[in-house]
């Protein structure tokens, strides 16, 4: 099996190669292939998913987990949209970013290339095939997947089309590449290829993500988990406050996110949590305080050290009062994960401050933490929101799957 | 000792977030304040430098070891001017790289940050300790240095002396910390601290950086080898090209933007190569050639496969006739190191292609290879050149000891 990672990893290099200089319209045409392919070959896709599906159901998997299995029309549909948005995007391959000219008359520039081969690791929804290829394709880049075994039918299905839309187009299909065996070997010799992987992104659960960081040589694009809060300061608009907490915890309690714990400055503690926990507690969401909410809110349990730490992706929250901005800076600080976090305040220096000194991917004035989300942002369709620092922090879109190399024009310079 | 490393790694981390927030003038001043104790503090920083040298001799080390590891006046002039220079750029934290509007009125923008905590490995050269915490300094971050045995006592001084700078100016000196001991059971500990260091900087031979590429669970920003190429097309200005190769052959051939294999078009090989390898003759340069090569400099010597790959760093030059462009690329593409490659040519389409299709970390028409350098980019001090793709490929300069977060300024914005 060594063996034949190995020379997936090396046909990947090669599809790179040819994968950097692919025009624009040919990368077009195949995610407009894939997108026509995968209403016309609906049923064979279907009946590979049915495969998985009762796989999964013999073995006796979790409702939810069988859930995230299906490709229903609805998520068929999702990943055709999510096609022709990437399609209709401009290709960053090729772009200048900036140009200047040096005192020798050298002129020098940075262009945006492919980052070349990216190996993705995922669980069980198969749409991340597609999803992740795309953006792969359109970047320029060639891709190895290792999908969950409990879509190994769908996936290679998936693979298929895409694979027979690049030839199509007259690119190499090599451009993808599925691992075929689905054990956890086969992920450990995929992060020993640096040489012919440039970048691995796991997308899944904090176990598989922390597995994939300790082994990979390769650089590792990844997101633990999103501990998000909101600040609602002393000179907040009170009514504002409650609609963007309500709106950050209970509009889709289950993304990474969405609001987990609540700051509140201790001046408007009693004024604001009030009506704040009614609306909680109207929506079904499970208060977890202080003793000071606790005080206010006699129906608020009590919050644990676990709490400050939680991603609970439920509907529950973790409800502190502070003493001031510093405060709560420094409980994000501690208890944060870098994901997104939120001020609601009139008060511009402190906006000012908390914009300077939360360090998270997303900081946010006066709105909601569920905008941090590639198309809410404005890049596009994204491939995951990195919480480290390296390369990209925060949603990752195609730019993020490109580099800019250093070109530089001369006539004749020598140095020094 | 893992405890010890594992404190020093926490300090850093909580150094970082001070040293996030540090205004620019007080950076500034630290800067100012370490380039005045390398003057009035000579005296001390040399006789550590004396007892290491004193050490290394009796050890045995090379004469060249010895070389690198003296802080001789030049060194320490090169020290002070290049602490001149990071003082006197712009401050890069806090820039807002851009900024967009949402259709819901949200406007969105990235804003320059620290990556963190810096960790970097290096060998011999004790003047890295002051470059390289200086440049991470200046953008913000907090640093831990791991440097070689042989400089122990060279690098506690001037560590001395920048934390000293860093009191100074209000800053905690925990921002510089210095690992103890030197053995390499201390390299492997730092490695897994991914929670508290961001990003891992080996600075020296290929194995000490492919050790770290293999054991580090952070980011590392790395560069193996420089094999860089000059292809010579057949509408090469060939006096311009005699003069380019020897500039990146000949001016400094110890270092990693030199030229190592030189690349000719066939229709023009006779006509270059016999006052080519002329030059390169009287400038003590040997050559390795492949048969075409020979046929025309009988003098040439027989260049086997191994000399294709090769990292001379030496007067020693690798040199192949090739049919055409293509052929070049081809060539690059398979042995390259995405260093640095030049083409000499007066033809635009030649020079548009190799621009596109070359992926190497500085493509150059009609220049030198040796301008591959952060100050001869116009990029100012570097603290190492990246071949690998991820966060940054090329010179890394001050900025690229950044990241940027996104951050939103919304009123009242809420998620659909």
């Amino acid at each position: 099996m060594r063996d034949e990672i190995l020379q997936m990893g090396k046909r990947a290099r090669e599809a790179a190669h040819v994968m950097a200089k692919a025009d624009s319209r040919s990368k077009r045409e195949v995610l407009e292939g894939v997108e026509e392919m995968l209403h016309r070959e609906r049923d064979s896709i279907c009946s590979a998913n049915e495969k998985d599906v009762t796989l999964a159901q013999e073995r006796g998997l979790s409702g939810a987990k069988i859930e995230r299995l299906r490709l229903s029309d609805k998520v068929l549909g999702e990943m055709a949209g999510g096609l022709k948005e990437v399609a209709s995007q401009p290709d960053p391959v090729g772009e200048i970013v900036r140009m200047w000219t040096r005192p020798n008359g050298l002129r020098v520039g940075r262009m945006r290339i492919p980052l070349g081969v990216v190996g993705i690791v995922y669980e069980s929804r198969p749409n991340v095939t597609v999803d992740a290829a795309a953006l792969c394709i359109k970047a320029g880049n060639a891709v190895v997947l290792r999908g969950g075994s409990e879509a190994f039918h769908s996936n290679h299905c998936l693979a298929g089309i895409l694979r027979r839309a690049l030839e199509r187009a007259g690119l190499p299909p090599e451009a993808v590449q599925v691992v075929g065996t689905t054990d956890r070997q086969a992920v450990l010799e995929m992060l020993k290829l640096e040489e012919y992987i440039d970048v691995m992104i796991p997308r899944g659960g904090e176990e598989l993500i922390r597995f994939v960081a300790e082994h990979a040589r390769m650089p590792v694009l990844k997101h633990y988990k999103g501990v998000c809060h909101v600040y609602v300061d002393d000179e907040a608009d009170l009514e504002m406050a409650v609609r963007i907490c309500m709106n950050a915890k209970v509009q889709r309690p289950g993304v990474c996110n969405a609001m987990e714990t609540l700051l509140v400055h201790q001046h408007i503690a009693e004024r604001f949590l009030k009506p704040m926990g009614e609306a909680f507690r109207s929506a079904g969401v499970e208060l977890r305080g202080c003793e000071q909410t606790r005080a206010i809110l006699p129906y608020c349990l009590p919050a644990t050290e676990a709490d400050w730490h939680a991603e609970y992706l439920d509907l529950i929250l973790a409800v502190r009062v502070v003493k001031d901005l510093e405060e709560a800076i420094d409980h994000i600080t501690t208890y944060g994960s870098q994901h997104t976090e939120a001020i609601v305040t009139e008060n511009y220096g402190r906006a000012h401050r908390f914009l300077q000194e939360v360090q998270s991917s997303l900081v946010l004035v006066n709105a909601s933490t569920r905008f941090n989300d590639g198309y809410q942002l404005g890049l596009g369709a994204e491939i995951g929101i990195s919480t480290s620092r390296l390369h990209a922090f925060g949603p990752m879109g195609v730019e993020e799957l490109t580099t800019t190399k250093f070109i530089a024009l001369g006539n004749g310079q020598l140095r020094n």
